[in-house]
């Protein structure tokens, strides 16, 4: 009891608690490195498969497909089919994708600012300390 | 031409690529399955590494090591050691941690909500469909 009043945890938790399952309920849905670039990715428009590929730098076919695949199940994209000569196969956002405007809102507002924040603490500091900073940020 | 305007790239590109970059730096540094949930477990105050293990579930201390490593790195977590007998570690969010307020604010919320749209549709479906849809919803 001593232990948790030191530590104020007695009332904050059952909300920490909370805020944390709501996390982890979002970071199962619109986790990883790619759902929310392809639903980014899709917002002007509905779009073919090569077409979203050139747009999304870095992701394979065999990844874009299997991520597709997982908006599709959990009713962020919708795939339509025109069958006819040549079939075109296109990819376009579900109403329940607009759900997702704040989250992409905040984060790519946040996204920016940290780059320029890096940019600027690389800028700032000593050679050698930027040499360190620049490994921090470059890719694992 | 007559295909970009088709599909009404033309105008839309630039921004949408702006967010694709913005989206892609801020997954850079806070995104995979754990960092958020560190930093929201930390977000009620100061906690040693066996207390923020036990309220982050499924973490192994290996993960959170690495991860609370990337996270002092990259400016989000403050590390302290206190020497004395015994030598006390705690972790603590910096400042700049807060500037990922919003992004948690609007992640917490979208996945309330999402998990409430995931249970209300296994409710409305029949019985082989809320099996289907379970799942979908179930770890993979």
């Amino acid at each position: 009891m001593d232990h948790l009043n030191t530590h104020s945890e007695i009332h904050s938790l059952p909300r920490c608690k909370a805020r944390l399952n709501a996390i982890a309920d979002a970071l199962y849905a619109i986790g990883g490195k790619w759902k929310l670039r392809i639903i980014v990715g899709l917002k002007d428009g509905t779009k073919r498969f090569n077409d979203l590929q050139r747009l999304i730098d870095g992701i394979s076919a065999k990844v874009l497909s299997a991520e597709l695949k997982e908006l599709e199940m959990n009713g962020f994209v919708k795939r339509n089919v025109y069958t006819g000569s040549p079939v075109i196969v296109e990819y376009e956002l579900t109403p329940y994708a607009d759900t997702l405007n704040d989250v992409l809102d905040t984060l790519s507002e946040w996204g920016a600012k940290h780059r320029e924040n890096v940019r600027n603490s690389m800028k700032r500091a000593e050679p050698e300390q930027a040499a360190e900073n620049a490994s921090v940020y470059s890719p694992r």
